[in-house]
């Protein structure tokens, strides 16, 4: 078997809802991560979602999806996008990409789990293959001073109680990071 | 103290979102089981709802949400309405108030659990209590054909596979009578 | 009928499994917090459960079911005691009784959210009637330092992640005896 | 790029609990799904788990968790198995492993949904990549009788609600095969 590496490509799609601009942030740090593996990232706002934005979703390999959580699920402007994405459905046209979600709220918990399961759920439907950010906490392994600080792995958890207005903490921002580079590993590893 | 029981009242609200008509009929026989029992219901449209409306939610004792099940929560109309519910939050208008839900889907399960789930923790960030329709079921006990036919007890669960197009079975309204019957008595059960 | 509200009993029982000790101490205050409303408690361990025991759950008027998180769900050791607990499910013996949870894990979210929505799902399958704690948050209002300070509504939840091993937070036991008068007075409000 | 399918391999193990049968029924048809698309597969019944069995499950690609839905959840069986195999989380031993759930209970919904939510959660902490088995189902597509009957996506459901005692409905089965075929195609793709 003869291979390189330069054979594999991934482009990540990042559709994103931002309330006070917290999930944009963590949506860039992904990207950035995911860039530094050589990645392609689409960024995209489903507040300004074009047709041109829907042909990268449907193109991409893989689709992280960003909300705040709200009321215990994901935003409502968030949530018409999905339902308009089920669209998709019957030509399972997402099947088989790479999927994980990010979510922000202002407190540890703030049942940013019940977002995280619902976009997974969606993911389910869709045929699309989920992964979380996998980093232990830094609870557990101190030495790794604010990465996954809410102890959550089905997505990625942000949290802005402590931080002033607007503001991400440096570890979430650190997480993204790390969560990007592994989508785009797993993305590549997937790509032939 | 001196009390009858005549002196017991209760008032259900039961704001509902319905895309091909299930979810509006089980509403109809949830608030015929409910005014059976001596409550007074308030069927409201989430797509056409009014100041009015909103001021019977605010009054209500009780308030049970139906909206069917998409792509495994509910329906995006829905979750507009329970943002908007959710500026209610911080002011806790809807706490201590009874709480229950009613979704439909194609299917037995059709992941109708995660809509269920994501009106149940609303209500708790609501600060509201939260009561399912507590039948067992017609699989456990076949002598009660149609009740709770899907086996769902977090809330009341509708499907539409087997019925023609529009129509809701039998059992699903009778098992939505049932329902309605359970929070008047327990909704009066609190009323004093 | 004459009825005066000293008439009003609430029995409330609290069957906990606690690995480190962070659980029982939680249990614990919820019980002092019940006691003060003038309801009786009687805490459970459940690795200790007897004949006596399981007769004072069948009598109760709320059960409060408390459990460490760990990796996403109840401890196993609580899970077989549900799992005993579901051989009354066919003969609806807790129906119409109060429920509620309370789950503890090393970080903010630590998926404490999936152990509430398990509790509560078994919950609705017995027939009872859920309420969470319903403190808004001390990261929404600081002047209640401490209070709900993970932020979870479906339940209570308890983080040791800042504390000496061993310590709960201060925050947490006051949240827990919030949670047990709030349990007493609506359970109080239920039994007529 | 010079490669041929068959440099690719994948060890999947299923490890099961089944209390009347049917789950391990469903064991039994993922696996041939998956032996036919040249995976290896390791059924290995959680009730007689050895050291041999561990070390399989350390060596898989892949890793299929089944149990029947008892009371909203996994068996207690099988929650005492989950807490067993998160002693390998800090080693992060599994990461990177495909993972999938299987469910069985009576009725079509049965909040099997929970049994899956709470599978996934876990193998999301140990790192691993989640997949479903992608049928849309026979609801949907009256070509394809018994497939995805239930209509869940998450993981496969079965129910018995509808079979002779033991039995397990002959579309749950086919629907398992594929699953298995699925997951081979996933981790062979993933196997470089």
């Amino acid at each position: 078997m003869v291979r390189t590496m330069s054979n594999r490509t991934c482009t990540i799609a990042l559709p994103y809802y931002s309330g006070a601009g917290h999930t944009a942030q963590i949506a860039t740090a992904i990207a950035d991560g995911a860039t530094a593996q050589g990645a392609t990232s689409h960024i995209i706002d489903i507040e300004k979602i074009s047709a041109s934005d829907w042909a990268s979703l449907d193109r991409a390999d893989a689709i992280l999806f960003g909300t705040p959580t709200y009321m215990g699920s994901v935003a409502a402007a968030y949530a018409a996008f999905l339902e308009e994405a089920g669209g998709r459905w019957m030509d399972q046209i997402w099947a088989d990409k790479v999927a994980g979600g990010f979510t922000v709220a202002t407190f540890g918990s703030g049942d940013k789990l019940g977002a995280l399961q619902r976009l997974s759920i969606f993911a389910a439907q869709m045929g699309m293959i989920w992964t979380g950010p996998n980093d232990i906490g830094a609870p557990v392994f101190p030495a790794e001073p604010g990465i996954n600080a809410d102890g959550g792995w089905l997505g990625l958890m942000g949290s802005s109680v402590s931080t002033p207005r607007g503001a991400v903490r440096p570890g979430d921002l650190e997480t993204g990071r790390r969560f990007g580079a592994r989508v785009a590993k797993l993305c590549m590893r997937m790509s032939d």
